[in-house]
């Protein structure tokens, strides 16, 4: 009689991200993986973060795009390697785009890596990366019933960053409701309320991740 | 030897959605489906077509969301008929879906129905409910970037509605810009300027609809 042993098959793009993961682990490198709607404003949290971070930890980016090289360039005028991703349509990135990216990156000096994801609130945060943190951003633009209608995207993540906190005199968004949301789901994400347009509450985010990027040195 | 005709084979979703389509021409209801990012305002200019309409067109609305019923809840408090579907996580309504809502709406006294896709800019455009027009949502603080980034969400769209236009001092949107890329994309497509919280703009968009839903009353 065969003895069948219940364990998971990965499927390729698991295999992949394994991959993947190993070869950021071995060089040290702690990974981030920003994801939110179409214009949360994932591009500006990034220029502010690398202009806050640049000077102390050496930093690369990743970006997802379904067309055009927009968001690459934008990054790569802070001189800092950034590789451009375009899914040609694709609603999310894949283990098999982190591996053509990481292979154009220069692994061993990189300490901090972002990942922006499409701008997608659903389809993303279905795929693991590689990452050792989500990052899920939301802009007070869009609503605080978000949260609860699209959960997927604010369980299992390191932070939230609640963006365009300038512009809540002018919308009708609901803090309460929103912290509500938030503790309801995922108790543990810590929550980072940021105008990226005004540069407010980028400085605590940054000390934030400065920590997180040390600590897994010294793990290593 | 056998000659083998090339034609286009249904798959499961478009065989569905065939049927779906010819069940509203049957009933002559003009169909509309919705997209654009979420928090695009899509929920917020239902409510607003909706008391510009409802005394004149017979309406009804389906509202697709991951998770939740708060859309419906909304629409409902208007006093017209509206289904809800719940994807459990899918990032798209299909045939299916809508054909299981059509099942639960009063056919035989609506003019118009008007679907409210995911919020997604991905997605969705893929995904041929069976509509007669698709119109696409766009706010102004999702920036005016995201119509060259996100093309398909773009093209081939009988409306585009700027959503937000008060918000517009209050952000870096291009509005030259917006316009050349929609020209670029989809000339045809009309573009409505529109505040759903300011209420401007919606007139014109919901006199252009009622023209649209009494031609497919002459048609049949």
């Amino acid at each position: 009689m065969e003895i069948t042993i219940g364990q998971r098959i990965l499927d390729a793009n698991d295999q992949i991200t394994l991959r993947n993961k190993q070869l950021l682990r071995e060089h040290g490198i702690f990974t981030i993986n920003i994801m939110g709607s179409p214009g949360a404003g994932k591009t500006a949290l990034l220029e502010k973060l690398i202009d806050k971070l640049k000077p102390e930890i050496k930093m690369a980016v990743i970006e997802g795009d379904l067309f055009t090289d927009k968001d690459a360039q934008r990054i790569e005028s802070q001189k800092i390697p950034v590789v451009q991703i375009n899914t040609k349509g694709a609603c999310h990135l894949d283990g098999q785009m982190i591996e053509w990216a990481l292979d154009r990156l220069p692994l061993n000096n990189i300490e901090l890596l972002i990942i922006e994801n499409i701008g997608n609130l659903v389809c993303p945060a279905e795929f693991d990366l590689g990452e050792d943190m989500r990052i899920s951003l939301l802009s007070v633009t869009e609503g605080e019933d978000k949260v609860a209608k699209y959960p997927t995207m604010f369980t299992g993540v390191g932070a939230i960053v609640l963006n365009k906190v300038d512009l809540l005199p002018y919308t009708n968004f609901k803090l309460d409701d929103f912290y509500k949301d938030i503790k309801f789901l995922d108790a543990d994400a810590k929550v980072f309320e940021i105008s990226c347009s005004q540069g407010s509450g980028v400085d605590a985010l940054a000390d934030w991740l400065t920590h997180k990027v040390k600590e897994i040195k010294e793990v290593k």
